[in-house]
């Protein structure tokens, strides 16, 4: 008798994410999971984003927070679609519950998916939802130690968002130790010092985005 | 034949934090647990709140980290007992890893133990350690939307610190509206609006513990 012996077993999550992948590569869909902290910036973000692409692109957005439909509903304002998950006191996204927002969106439609993880440094870095990239915010008043002590985020990410550069003649926020931190734990991060409240730096993330959008309908055609 | 039934049968988790408490009440020492988002400022307090009574009470600290000893270091270049938990990917401090600190820690010559719990705004809120009271803090920087994205925690803080008021003139932070959402969660919480960068409003948080204190010395004797 032979024992079967599985090997590369994927987690119900990464599984679910697969699938959510495969849907969203069907479609030509670019998708971005962004995590930050709670209050880093990541609707503010969203919110530029929409703007700036909104004749260029069709955006749609799922909104993860533990509670309330604060964020959906400023989103939705923008006349973009949206889909709110309530995690309930869960402390992250997951790939079941974007495959759930997936049902809920007009897939055939859109171009570009922002999704916002819930504000927390350390739980969302662990669970794939079927992203193409993750990008990170930091907010300056969080400080430029925060790599040392949150570093699976940092090392996940594609890129690494700098927000609230407004403040930095106010803090002792040091952006040559905070880069210094981020390329030791991931070389291949993108950093770019931003402030979402005068769209100061965005120029350089509406620029990746762009490429990245470039590159996904390269691999799509 | 009778068929146990057994009800209010405690978590592991609170078993152990109930064992932490009667150890550190056979003491006498008043122990706080502090928890907030990454960055919101939770060492700042703790070594002011170290510099206010260094003369006046022995002082211990614990510090739940992801990773790193960069808080820690700080709280020993006070000359005051602090162990360092490393939760290596975990987000929040339990019992357990508390009575494993609690080990190491001179507690029979300790007043007052501060616990700095994992930067993190919704898991931590879950987990007992053994601690007589819960305080947390919000920066300004936040939003002052947090309470209705982040419930439990505030719905379950004695104290609520909100911190960085220095920072107030830059920012879109509407101080009464955080308090009446505070509020409604959570109609015990003391708010406390204070700068741990320049002092600002720390008395109030001061003259608390000092009452908590007293509370704890009278229960005792």
């Amino acid at each position: 008798m032979e024992i079967p012996v599985l090997q590369n077993i994927l987690s119900a999550n990464d599984a679910i994410a697969r699938r959510n992948r495969e849907r969203l590569e069907k479609q030509g869909i670019l998708t971005i999971n962004i995590m930050s902290s709670p209050g880093a910036g990541k609707t503010s973000l969203i919110l530029q984003t929409i703007n700036h692409f909104k004749s260029k692109a069709r955006i749609a957005v799922i909104e993860g927070d533990v509670a309330s439909r604060i964020d959906a509903d400023k989103v939705y304002q923008q006349g973009v679609p949206v889909v709110q998950i309530n995690t309930d006191g869960g402390c992250h996204l997951d790939a079941n519950m974007t495959a759930n927002a997936l049902d809920n969106l007009p897939l055939e439609e859109i171009d570009l998916l922002l999704i916002e993880n819930v504000g927390n440094l350390i739980c969302p870095a662990s669970f794939a939802l079927g992203e193409d990239r993750k990008a990170m915010l930091l907010s300056t008043p969080e400080g430029d130690d925060k790599p040392y002590k949150y570093p699976l985020m940092f090392a996940e990410s594609d890129v690494v968002l700098v927000n609230k550069i407004d403040l930095l003649p106010y803090l002792d926020f040091n952006m040559e130790a905070f880069r210094k931190a981020v390329t030791g734990l991931n070389d291949k991060a993108q950093i770019f010092p931003v402030s979402c409240k005068t769209g100061e730096g965005l120029e350089a993330w509406f620029s990746w985005l762009k490429g990245e959008r470039r590159k996904k309908k390269h691999r799509s055609s």
